[in-house]
């Protein structure tokens, strides 16, 4: 119907070699601010979900599989996506077997972050140039399975292999952070943070929630918590995170009023107002006592959780099939951030959301509460979870930067639970100096070192170094 | 005041002719992909709003406003935008008299999918490379009707000039669907899909919403609908669809206490709160069968249809003046995909939105219900409606891809009145390989045809196909 | 760890100047566009809170502080942002320590609109090249000062300096429009534009709302209203405005009903429900004053003006701290227009929205309520306040193509406080030239003048200059 046209087909010259070095640096000016000024930069992860144990022990991974597959919800969610059974992906199949069925799907999730993080990681970390398929699964299994034994590494090792210098794992108020100091040497310090929604008396039962019904009062319980941020903050802790989920309201009462709430939450009769007026008051109260110890609170934002009971209980909490919740509620917001603000009690905010058609509305917000003296008393950290790809970052650092200071963003974090995840800081710098290395060639900012150096040096260590230095 | 720059004039060596053979393809890899792998492609159209009599008799125009224009809410919309009287677009004006307006409306409507639509139909059906407006419309009008005329094309015969396969209509639950079978042949699959709104006792009277205060009770309302259902089934039907305009709440209830609403209802008494606890039950109900039958169910979620009562009275139920509604509310969603997957009532999923920034929210959305040994058990849909133009249908893509798999797509559709709207598949295949073909030459995607010519192929066609396959 | 790649340094042939002539021109056509059909028209700027009294008397500024910083709240956001002390942003401080505290912020800006609007008002105004930081900060006060006080440039003549034919202030209904007639001449034409916000009982006191408690009825409030609509009618204005801030309702109901709210607001006894009504009534009752008068309604909406109380506390009610509320409640918005339309009281109206992403529900919603032989009923205004950026405009003017018509758009307008701030119609009109060449270049509109000479005319003047024209 439609003529044909006759394609050249060999005027290729222009194509790039898939994943080389110039990897998403599409203009001179990018390749030289990344290769100047961001690729060698020290790596801090302020925050992800590595287990302090494994580094303190240097833990040795016995195949790809589980240092690789195993823990990991976006590829569980990619391979769900497509069909494969869930006997493959988290039941009882062999880890090899697991891997299989996971190579089938590398190349469906073109355009998907796993894609580009799962071909990075596999040429960084164990040199492999190939997409990961179907017809290379089992040779790529016994090379990296044989690189993984040959070479003996480590998580400690790992972490030494992407230049880290400081990172912060999330920890339940409950977990012991004994272990930090020893996982940190001279090298390379492990802080833990503390993510306090579990002191939140969230639906779900937990060792802290049974706790709940065996204290005599509130002060009991605040009391209680309280020692435990102290535990952390003695063990070097800077950061505490608390997620508020889709549906979050923040109502601002008195704590006369909220005791008796207390007690009628112990004995289950508490309705759900009352329970978002405790819990408003407890999410104040948490954030007084992070202020007062010059923490950085994240606020992870926006997030459903409870989807499928079908995938919860298969998989747990955190297993991979949360989906985007609505709008952050913007008056509420305020109304928290004015109240703490009036108290003084107002902690240093990094701001996550979910959903990004809310970039710009958080970007600007962080303008809405500021501090003499304080540069990013309120900062939009990186983008979350599943914005976590190139044209996502891409967009959520042009509204960062257009709607607030590009200069206030507090750095990249991996989020994740491996150790092959550091790769995603050397994707976020690629994509950052492709973004200002455009803007040069085009004539939007100054070609000028002096004015881009420290910049690229604040958004890829400097301004997160700056939020987990000591308190002075 | 400013500077005057001199301009050279002369420099345009590099301006592509308008609408030429590589149209919205940009790099010679999007040719390449778009020329071998997809144009040739046969056309799987699964939702449009053709008359299947029409297909049945091949119809034919007796003029190009009749093939184009009368029906067409699209292009009326544009008309009102610019001013244009409404007895020039659904009043009492002659054909001709509609067509000479519309043409003076088509150079307004640079950067809406109107221009690129109308440019390109003009081209590809009657060869017509000029753009429409006020000066040329009487010659185009002219030269359309002369080879519709001489070429005595019918609806049938552009199915074929398109090289359709197969496409659905969309059928009120009442509408006859025995002109199928005779609109089907060796070369073409026509089939009904069934439009399920009208069961939900919506606002407005129709001849269903009459039937309802007939019947003795809930139980024989719901045999009857089944009984339609089974008639679908019976001609092939392989796909349910639904509006849940803007505002829609699932509220899960007991048949039992939806009984007595239903008598209510009947009565005129139902609250809009037990309305809508009625319409949720009505449609847990029909998603179940859907389900029983292995229908996909098409969702299209978020349209605002009252707006003007003026233009309501003037032009009807579907007169192009429909808005965006808000974001969908996620909990309720949440809330009908969880209940009907504990029921094993969860039919496929296609997901439409029609606000874009919903985009990654509804793509994120079908992470989290999954079924082993289903790829795409929920799937999100083409840029629905508004959003059928090159811009946002990148962004959704981008966003589809970014956000779930990119290999899921169900596939494009028309969702028009006109036979002249199949060039939109070939408008979405260029997008598409031209986002594709520039991946490949930045390094970001491998330039390999053993990878994208398979996913280029499911994407165009393929996965419609398997919708559309009998259920075995 | 990763392979070092060797960038070449010296091959930076294709770096353009920063703010060169062809600045955010990215190809020939772009600039010829730009030059040609873009560049020298006259501004016409229908929305800005330039003071009528200065440009009547010609107020000539003692410093680069007075006219460009003191009493911009964009700069004093983005100082805040840095940790500035409010002291050096709005307190105490002579205006040149405020200069030198924001020397130092701007190459902390790049991004931000600030940034290229900076740049361009030093390069434009006072033709510096240097961007502005702290080490030239000394020397650039000196050289604008004394640009200022040799050329003796007062608020008129800028206004000249920029080709300004028209502009409109923003006034409170209170004040006196005796000015406006003073101010202008015939080369300049100076309207006042009646802000009706304080005629809606906002909840902050002013001299407006205190009259509200002396009248004796809700009739005498409307009268003594309309009597300053006919004020500033008399006086040439074309334009209200109100703002719709975040949470706006609009509910529907008779006069007689709000008659008795009337007196209990004056009581101060009305539910927040009842104010709800009231407003919704009076917003009614204005809308369709307006319409009589064939005034243009612009309707600013989606703004939280309630963020820190410590900020308005210390900067007032427009201090540069408000942030973007929700996506607009659309069902108030569709009965709002459905009402006015029906008793015939619609006026034009111009729409904005502060939260982008509902940019192309707001773009769709201007083809629900259109009328006969009006282009444009319902206008998509510009990129408002923080949206006014380039990636942003440029969205914002892909969406209102895409979702409405180009071809409608009223025209850019400044909104500041500061006369050099019109270089901002420069920036927007260089990137909608850019726009519009990309797709010549792209073949995806055509290379032809006589199509888009006018729309470039229309967009940068035409469309403007129509809504102020005097009514026939």
């Amino acid at each position: 119907m439609l003529k044909q046209h006759p394609v050249k087909r060999n005027s290729k010259t222009k194509i790039r070699s898939f994943l080389d070095e110039r990897f998403l640096l599409q203009s001179l000016s990018a390749e030289r601010l990344y290769y100047e000024f961001a690729k060698n930069q020290p790596i801090i992860d302020y925050h992800n979900h590595l287990s302090v144990a494994a580094i303190a022990a240097n833990r040795r991974a016995d195949n790809i599989a589980e240092l690789w597959l195993l823990n990991d919800p976006y590829k569980h969610r990619a391979m769900r996506l497509a069909g494969v059974p869930e006997l493959f992906i988290t039941g009882k199949t062999p880890p090899k077997e697991k891997f299989l069925h996971w190579a089938k799907i590398v190349p469906k999730t073109i355009g998907n972050p796993l894609f580009h993080w799962s071909c990075l990681e596999l040429k960084y970390c164990f040199g492999i140039e190939d997409v990961l398929n179907a017809a290379n699964a089992e040779s790529i299994w016994k090379k990296c399975n044989e690189i993984l034994r040959s070479s003996r590494r480590g998580e400690r090792d790992w972490l030494r292999f992407w230049n880290v210098e400081s990172l912060c794992t999330s920890d339940d108020p409950l977990n012991s952070v004994a272990a930090h100091r020893l996982a940190s040497n001279s090298d390379l310090r492990v802080l833990p943070s503390f993510r306090g929604d579990t002191l939140l008396l969230t639906n779900y039962r937990n060792a802290w929630s049974d706790y709940v019904y065996s204290v005599r009062s509130l002060d009991d319980y605040c009391t209680r918590a309280v020692d435990r941020i102290d535990a952390f903050d003695k063990a070097g802790c800077r950061l505490a995170d608390h997620s508020l989920d889709s549906g979050f309201r923040f109502i601002s009462v008195k704590k006369s009023n909220v005791k008796k709430i207390f007690a009628q939450f112990q004995q289950g009769l508490a309705t759900p107002e009352n329970a978002d007026i405790l819990r408003s008051f407890l999410f104040q109260f948490f954030c007084s006592e992070y202020a007062k110890r010059h923490w950085t609170l994240q606020l992870h934002i926006g997030a459903v959780r409870q989807t499928s009971d079908r995938l919860r209980h298969l998989t747990g909490l955190t297993g991979g099939y949360a989906c985007m919740g609505n709008s952050v509620d913007v008056a509420s917001l305020c109304r928290l951030f004015n109240t703490l603000e009036k108290e003084k009690q107002l902690p240093n905010i990094i701001l996550y959301t979910l959903n990004p058609s809310d970039n710009a509305l958080f970007a600007t917000f962080c303008g809405s509460f500021t501090e003499d003296g304080t540069a990013g008393k309120i900062r939009f950290g990186p983008a979350w979870w599943y914005n976590d790809f190139d044209n996502a970052i891409r967009r959520h650092l042009i509204d960062l930067a257009g709607y607030s200071l590009l200069n206030n963003f507090p750095g990249m974090t991996t989020d994740s639970r491996s150790v092959l995840s550091f790769s995603r800081h050397d994707y976020f710098r690629r994509i950052l100096c492709d973004l200002l290395g455009e803007q040069i060639e085009r004539g939007e900012i100054p070609n000028d070192d002096e004015l881009l150096a420290p910049l690229l040096e604040s958004l890829c260590v400097g301004n997160a170094r700056a939020i987990l230095a000591p308190k002075t």
